[in-house]
């Protein structure tokens, strides 16, 4: 999506290769929102860093990393034998998947990588059909985000105040993102619409992340207190809520998402507001047969007895240019303890849609996708 | 309540007075939970500016902080003319009730105070009762919470997982607290029990007061991101809900109180989940016929697009007796706005029941107070 800095105005993507440089192309979403800096990984155990180090982030982002990272990997092979080849290639995807073990979304796309891979003759050919290959993973991610943007666009009338929760944004994509696909396609649609950005405590990633890419983009939006949400219902003051989902059960239609995904639906529903989760076809589980079989991660408890940001000296806004230093500060008190859940449940009777890049399903309905019957 | 700093325990008031010295003491309440100190304000327009910049807060310690103050300011005259010692007297309230123009409770404490002064033959006469009436007051306000705590220590149930929000403890009162006046007859009642303390974003003061509050008590407690009592309950980790109220609708039963207790409401309801309000009676609005009628303040953006704490060098955790000294650091991308209403409104369907010093009633039928029929 587009940036600006100082006077430039430019299109960057989340996760970019150089062919030239072997290397993968990385925003530093740690910095953001207080500098937006590029770093380029020289090798893939500087990629592996970035995807543990949380340089990226996001499902679909590390997956692209990861698939960009094994075909740096393989070729920065010297050589021609083919069984060293592969066992070269085999511990460049052991240390990349090892980046973020709990993540399902790197395994699949290095394994598309692989499957590309076999049909080389020899190391060099294969080299070649793995960078073609990572490069065809990012496409199809940027695609597939695009198609979610157009069915989604239809869904948002103007003038619409529409809520979103944590960052399912073009940064935790390749580009365009999921839950903010439709609200892009709509700006590029010519509509007008506001949007709430929940903070998202603890980790603050609508705060920083989704208020940052809204405002690049030139998207009216606030920033609110996870706690406001109700409230602007009350008052008749949002129509739409859109999220992302970090896992879809295909067969209950529940989804897993950011802590405080749950809420928003209970208190959209009361509302009667409308309420959708928009998700690219890689995050659905056709195994699992309920929410409660999905493990809820318990996430350090500093992340709530604190916050990190940039220490301000004037009220003077500097418009993302800032050197990006962070601090942490402790918010609560020192002697208490916290929980600290990172996800939760949401059921499908709260969901009035899913969109996906293949059209809007009801979420007792998803099973369609895989019956084909759309 | 109990304090303790290093191996010294002592109790303490939120406000008192010290007659020799004619200064009103404090607890310093933006130092906390990093520091504990009692500041004592050397006359009245000290107590004035300390209501006004907070050290001070919450309807019930504010209104007695008024009521010392204005005692404090009747004594400091010298002299014996009656009027000129009524327009001293009518300066000093003046200056006081503008150093929290919207509350009410300050104006009716001051009001009890010059009731009281009237009973005086000559200047002497109506300082002793000023104070004396000032300390009657406190005191009333201290009987009022042990009372919410004697009403409402019949829900706490032994192993209770409980719930609050924002801070109706002893720091908002002279003491004991509203919504943590049932916690602390439970816990004398030697029951055990647990407490989440939301963090109540934007102003954190689950995570800073009530945490503290609990931690000095020894009362067991985590703090929880706004976002995660949702989780909670669905996992069945929650069995009651206690909060406070800055306004309760006497003629609805609605009630006004830090934003998000609207949304842990309608939560508890969905879960079948006991919500429960702590009030003392003086928060009682006979007047409104509506929720909808009451002002909900739109607070500075700087709240909800940062957070104050404590700078951390280690991961030691000082217990309190740090230096206070507190950073702001900018959490949210420096370009965008936000929207920070500071209450919000929960209907009388989402209440259980409302806890007062005269008996727990349903929020329908709180007019029986008013009507003397309990």
């Amino acid at each position: 999506m587009r940036v600006t800095i100082g006077n430039q105005v430019q299109h960057y993507r989340t996760v970019t290769f150089d062919a030239d440089r072997n290397a993968v192309g990385l925003i530093e979403q740690r910095l953001l929102p207080h500098a937006f800096r590029i770093v380029a990984t020289r090798d893939y155990h500087e990629t592996a860093a970035a995807i543990r180090d949380m340089i990226v982030r996001g499902a679909p982002a590390i997956a692209a990393a990861a698939a960009y990272g094994l075909a740096q990997g393989a070729r920065a092979f010297r050589g021609q034998d083919a069984s060293r080849f592969r066992r070269h290639v085999s511990a460049v995807r052991a240390e990349l998947q090892a980046a973020r073990p709990t993540a399902v979304d790197p395994v699949n796309s290095m394994n598309q990588v692989l499957a590309a891979m076999d049909g080389g003759g020899n190391v060099a050919e294969r080299q070649d059909l793995a960078l073609a290959a990572a490069e065809e993973f990012a496409n199809q991610s940027v695609c597939e985000c695009r198609r979610i943007g157009s069915q989604g666009v239809k869904l948002i009338r103007r003038g619409m105040r529409i809520l979103t929760h944590c960052n399912a944004g073009w940064l935790a994509c390749v580009d365009v993102g999921t839950a903010t696909a439709p609200l892009y396609a709509a700006q590029a649609a010519g509509k007008s619409f506001h949007v709430f950005c929940d903070e998202t405590r603890p980790r603050s990633q609508g705060a920083t992340l989704t208020a940052w890419e809204l405002a690049q983009q030139g998207i009216s939006h606030q920033v609110i207190a996870d706690n406001a949400a109700g409230h602007l219902m009350q008052r008749g003051e949002i129509d739409l809520v859109i999220v992302g989902s970090d896992r879809t059960l295909g067969r209950t239609g529940e989804i897993a998402n950011k802590i405080g995904t749950y809420t928003k639906a209970v208190l959209a529903h009361r509302h009667g507001i409308p309420f959708y989760v928009a998700i690219p076809l890689s995050t659905i589980d056709w195994q699992l047969k309920s929410g409660f079989e999905i493990p809820i991660e318990e996430r350090d408890e500093d992340e709530v007895l604190g916050a990190w940001g940039a220490p301000v000296h004037s009220k003077a806004r500097s418009g993302g240019s800032g050197s990006g230093r962070r601090a942490y500060l402790r918010v609560a008190n020192p002697t208490s303890g916290a929980r600290n859940p990172g996800f939760d449940i949401t059921p499908p009777e709260l969901i009035t849609g899913i969109i996906t890049p293949l059209g809007i399903f009801r979420p007792k309905e998803l099973d369609r996708i895989r019956s084909g019957r759309i």
